[in-house]
């Protein structure tokens, strides 16, 4: 027997994100109106409400799913691109990096810039952000790991590199990181040694 | 004789943007409706398109007036307190820098956070945040000038971690530098350098 068919509630709610979506990239996240929503996904306002409590409960959702594609998925194609390395050098590692100045870069920093202001007003939408950043830090980690094993014999890597510098890009971040982020100790440790070397 | 009385332009402008930072105070800046702001400006709504054109005009105004008072103002308290040494050393430096994870700082980084993500899609906004920021960024590469001057002998200090890392924080801030801030290779070069050390 093939695997039970979605209920009725479950594709209701897809169609309705999908909508969202659509609104979204159609009038940003200011402008998205439930109504138009309803609309776009052939159900009633009523119904939005029920299976999202709110215009907040629904944003949370969606905005919250954007987030996590373009982290997880940019955490995960930088680490297979390394990964595809035996032995790794810094050189290796900073030119895999995305370049973050590119204009198809930028994009999702603007998105991200917007989903993470949004949720300083969103309580629901912050909390998905906290989980979701706390399960990539541990990814991260757990790749610098990986990193420090297959590191080429005299090269040095200091790793707060990215645990600190390009995960914390803005103190928020290190909010959304929670009781085991790093400390204002760590930090000021990091930023003397970093220039005083 | 005194200086000349200000215009009556120039006072009900001024009671506008009043009546809008208290409504971005009590109502947020998604929240902003210029008719709450004509009503505590005593004025119509009209009065405010004809001065800003439009609402975006009005928080371009307001929240490039906030913005610049946040930025401006913790980058002169930092380089007062730091010029009151003679002598510097990274210890002084690093730790007279804003405690960035301290509650109070947060309320500034939240509320920075909104502003640069409003810039995103308010035009007249991003240009005042770009003339704003290129306008800090010549005063840091001053005064960090002057810091590489008073350093105590044997003391070595990278002025970078203020021009590349501490001022990026964010991509974002990278494109509202303007042609004048540091390039990807900088970018790759420093963070090559900085995690082999």
């Amino acid at each position: 027997m093939a695997h039970s068919a979605p209920s009725r509630v479950q594709l209701s709610k897809e169609s309705i994100l999908r909508s969202a979506r659509v609104e979204i990239e159609r009038n940003g996240i200011l402008g998205l109106r439930v109504a138009d929503v309803a609309a776009g996904a052939n159900c009633s306002i009523t119904q939005i409400y029920r299976y999202f409590s709110d215009r907040d409960g629904l944003l949370a959702q969606v905005l919250g799913d954007i987030y996590e594609e373009i982290v997880t998925g940019s955490g995960a194609a930088y680490r297979q691109t390394i990964f595809a390395h035996e032995t790794l050098t810094v050189d290796i590692i900073v030119d895999s990096l995305p370049r973050v100045f590119d204009p198809a870069v930028s994009m999702g920093t603007h998105l991200r810039l917007q989903i993470l202001a949004a949720s300083v007003t969103n309580e629901p939408l912050r909390l998905r952000l906290e989980q979701i950043t706390q399960a990539e830090r541990i990814r991260w980690e757990e790749g610098l790991d990986e990193v420090e094993k297959r590191l080429a014999p005299d090269e040095r890597f200091d790793r707060r590199m990215f645990s600190i510098f390009l995960v914390s890009i803005l103190p928020y971040y290190r909010t959304l990181m929670g009781p085991d982020g790093f400390t204002q100790d760590d930090f000021s440790k990091f930023l003397r040694e970093k220039m005083a070397s």
